[in-house]
């Protein structure tokens, strides 16, 4: 992988990813020229025990614009920039414009709670320059390229001394409130470990303490033998609509031995995840043969300093609906209770998911 | 109070509760007759160590049906039976006919997953006879009566063994997925104190340890002195957006003196929280001049027969939109991560809300 860092005129930090040599040369655009001013910060939220973040510059950001301006495709024409260059590259990494969290973020207003500022980071993940293009058309190679660039990610951001928790992340569809069809991620850093992976790794620490052995390990060998929910499988990596599902067509990818970081990955488990998360996302999409909506999350080992080897790197995929014209709205017993509702049997879910026809480009040989 | 029980040709409870006494004689109808034989169940999710609730027949339940018939308004042609008689009476509670938990839960699916049956109760609660009003519309010595039912059926449901929290809420509109719009509730009975409820009485558990005050209680006091996030407030009862509000239109209704549930709730606090309550919603739908959507949960103390001093009743409304075109979807960070991003202040959005007039029924006499 070779990858050519840039600096903005705003200021804000670019970084072009290739599986090819980069020319030297790219200037860097920004849609403004403006300095990035971002100061959010944080409130405790004595109730329920967790950070909230405010950011009040967002309000103004980018919302469905004319589809003539595509801000995450390259400059065509220089008087309107976008936030990406013209030039052979297949990846781009840059500071969000709007970012819920800054590392220059340095002041926070006099509360009746507790405050900080939001030192973390907020970057946008460009995974291609072709606008139409989606996970699920990508090639192979590129899919095991975007493995490569969340592990540099997860390296370069984890080693500043703010940074606890690096997590990448892909809203899909304007159901999950996606402004930019053009196909990117997004990466947070938090300056904490957010309450979702804090409580998935406190089990996961109470099981390999007593067990010597990873959950999310045992999991997979119990899905595994199951075989009744799994999507894709290989000698390394798994993808399987897990038995505790949340949302109808909620699916899990792993490798299927305990990794903790994208960085620790071999290159067969990546190639594995890659075939992993081509299968499931052609599946969706090719579900009611249109694109289909997630919220896709990668969860890792925190970036605090100590030794996690109860974690273990795997994708949770998040889907809004529950069939093909009915969205599975969180309402009561989900967002006051936390308790979520499935009017759907994972099991039927699978094989829902089974049934669709998925082709990888390079044969399997099996 | 005046309180009258029946029984639903399919099993189901139905109570009618008024201010007025209730003419005997009343017979329970039903859209259907056929006896419900729900068997839903509960699975274990051991990376989020929580539960999951399965109830697969949901998929088929009422979804926007034609203007003409509302099954939650009395039935006026026999042979198109809805949920509630003719008669007179305030508000009606029934066992939901779609529930996602069942008393009558029995059987599971073998998994590799701990399974239980769903033994919680699941019920809905009309609010009025009349399918044109709102909370917001409706005279406060019903918002009055709605409380004391709320009561009522935390009394009745927590006497069950099984039952060891009752949550009352209402989703209100199309955008949270709500397809009756006849004004009404729902109260959800859990056979566990479910996540969020916990985290936040373990919060509150710790504080009240350690200062022998409530958190709430404090924060009351606090959210009083500051006096910029206000919406209401009397002797008894306080309207607040909080300064750590995770949506930007996010208020709270509480007694100001900490009351574990509603059981205990003394009449002057009734008619503070009635009050609260009209202001609140007024504001709401007073905003953008329509029917203003949210979800409304009231937090109490669990029913697990152990004390909590800890516990402080209140309401939280959790509104989906963050400006009058524009909804904040949850995505990345709120369902991956936990952390809420608000791109509004607290403080402005009460000042919104602070500028809607309201006048109340009664004059306040101050």
């Amino acid at each position: 992988m070779y990858s050519h860092k840039l600096l903005k005129p705003d200021g804000r930090h670019l970084t072009l990813y290739s599986r090819y040599p980069i020319a030297e040369g790219i200037v860097a655009p920004s849609p403004s020229n403006e300095p990035i001013a971002a100061n959010p910060h944080l409130r405790w939220h004595p109730l329920r025990g967790e950070w909230v973040a405010y950011a009040s510059h967002r309000q103004g950001r980018t919302f469905l614009p004319p589809p003539e301006y595509n801000p995450l495709a390259p400059t065509l024409h220089p008087e309107f920039p976008t936030e990406l260059p013209q030039g052979q590259y297949d990846v781009a990494v840059f500071d969000n414009r709007f970012p819920t969290m800054s590392l220059a973020a340095h002041s926070t207003p006099a509360l009746i709670v507790e405050t900080l500022p939001a030192n973390g980071v907020c970057e946008v993940v460009v995974f291609t320059q072709d606008p139409h293009a989606y996970l699920s058309s990508l090639e192979l190679d590129r899919l095991e390229l975007i493995l490569q660039v969340w592990a540099d990610r997860t390296r370069i951001l984890g080693e500043h001394p703010h940074i606890q928790y690096v997590l990448p992340f892909e809203n899909k569809g304007v159901e999950m409130g996606v402004t930019l069809s053009h196909p990117h991620g997004q990466i947070y850093a938090y300056p904490f470990v957010p309450p979702v992976p804090a409580r998935m790794l406190e089990m996961q620490q109470a099981y390999y303490h007593q067990n010597q052995r990873g959950l999310l390990q045992d999991l997979i060998q119990q899905e595994i033998e199951d075989n009744q929910r799994i999507l894709y499988q290989d000698e390394y990596a798994l993808a399987f609509v897990p038995a505790c599902a949340r949302y109808p067509y909620e699916v899990w990818i792993a490798p299927i031995e305990p990794v903790g970081t994208f960085m620790e990955l071999t290159l067969e488990q990546r190639r594995g995840l890659a075939r992993a998360l081509k299968t499931v996302t052609l599946k969706y999409d090719g579900l009611w043969n249109r694109p289909f909506p997630y919220l896709m999350a990668w969860f890792q080992a925190p970036t605090d300093g100590n030794p996690h080897p109860e974690a273990h790197l795997h994708a949770q995929f998040y889907p809004p609906y529950r069939s093909s014209d009915r969205l599975k709205y969180l309402a009561g017993t989900e967002l006051a209770a936390g308790m979520f509702a499935n009017d759907a049997l994972p099991e039927e879910k699978a094989k829902e998911l089974q049934a669709v026809p998925v082709k990888l480009e390079t044969p399997v040989g099996l």
